[in-house]
């Protein structure tokens, strides 16, 4: 099979992404001083006209949520394959006229400047067409990721895990850093615990095998000494509280 | 300064982490099987019997929180000084009879049979008497960790920070891999996005700088999508619920 031609439509951060690490030939998005940047890293042109979209195989569409149906309601694909990369919406989300249709949802999170490693990244793909899957598969390939054909559902479902595992796990970060500075300390303090904590998970068979802490080994008088700490912090006492349980829980169930 | 004979007390995964990393010239533990297995890994002998005790000029007592009293107050340790490693008791847990007493609490999680490197991981010390400080801080640069004075207090409070960024993280992986599971996923699919995240904070001046998810740009369709995905799982539902509450307040604010 040959690669396809690839556009990627967008400017965002999973945008960026693919231009690092995509033959690309065209970017086309709005924004010109990202499109610039985002051209700059595939080597390729920017392009905002609508009129000018390259003919492509395959049109990478990393543009918000909410501006999917827009973006490719108004672009014209001709007979090339046009996926969305988001995780949490419809392959119907995609404008009916668009010929051949998809999604191309690369299970990582994505900064503004920073080069990610997609190897053994998971890609969830889906397709109207056979033919189709074949090459997302193809493309996901040329990333070292590992395509995995799901539909809308059970791609909504490991957003739902990510979210636990990616975004909350950023929010607990936070909330440590907020309780430092307000004890001004030195956040950074905490940094080879947060990193051996992550590592000593992924290199264990289950996060259940490496849970510590005063909750897991039913240590009350040290809860109760954390709480009556926490008292002028009831957003924090709360997140302390529910996560406390949560692990004193999952251990009468014999889970840890 | 004369670095000082160590003897470990306990046979736990910070006194493991002692032995692997300190120059110890005993073992003290009750338990046979994890006593041998800790000199092994020191080159040093087990002992179990109090009045075989070795001389010392510091004794690491790496036992639990609640046994601190009781084993401190059973051995006999001269003229040495005893600290426990605990980031919750205060140093007056160490029985009133112990001559020379103080704390060494590495702010690092532990495991049985995994060696952590404790470089730049802080060592919050403490001691009655400044020349024992001194000490403390000799053996902290012994495994280059940063050497903190800090009272009961405050080692409690970064206890709590602690909490949050390790224990509570690890808590989160855990509903992760349950929601997994509950949907015959494999919970490694997860992996690269686990690691990104923790690689990506640590590499960013602040958690805030990168929080990313549908509560960071508040995507109010996709919270409620995940909301009813997670009808079934109630304990899942309250942590999804407070930590994008979380998130989106701390939004609110400004401050993300």
């Amino acid at each position: 099979m040959r690669f396809p031609d690839i556009v990627v439509v967008g400017s965002g951060r999973v945008a960026e992404a693919l231009c690092r690490e995509l033959p690309v030939v065209q970017v086309f998005a709005r924004n010109p001083e990202r499109g610039h940047e985002l051209a700059a890293l595939a080597g390729c042109r920017w392009e905002s006209d609508p009129r000018k979209l390259a003919p492509a195989g395959l049109y990478l569409l990393a543009v918000s949520d909410r501006a999917i149906g827009e973006v490719s309601a108004s672009l014209d694909f001709g007979g090339g394959l046009a996926v969305h990369t988001s995780g949490s919406c419809d392959l119907n989300d995609l404008a009916p006229n668009v010929a051949r249709r998809g999604v191309f949802y690369p299970l990582q999170t994505f900064s503004e400047g920073r080069s990610v490693d997609l190897g053994g990244v998971p890609v969830l793909i889906e397709a109207e067409h056979e033919a189709d899957l074949a090459v997302l598969e193809h493309v996901a390939s040329a990333l070292r990721g590992r395509a995995l054909r799901s539909d809308a559902l059970l791609r909504r479902k490991v957003h739902v895990a990510a979210v636990f595992v990616c975004n909350f796990v950023n929010g607990l970060y936070t909330a440590g850093e907020e309780w430092m500075r307000d004890n001004e300390l030195d956040f950074s303090l905490l940094k080879p615990l947060i990193a051996e904590t992550t590592q000593k998970m992924l290199a264990s068979p289950s996060p259940r095998h490496v849970q510590t802490g005063p909750a897991a080994r039913g240590d009350r008088p040290t809860i109760e000494a954390h709480r009556a700490l926490l008292e002028n912090r009831p957003d924090l006492l709360r997140i302390y509280n529910l996560m406390t349980e949560y692990i004193i829980e999952n251990q009468i169930n014999g889970k840890f």
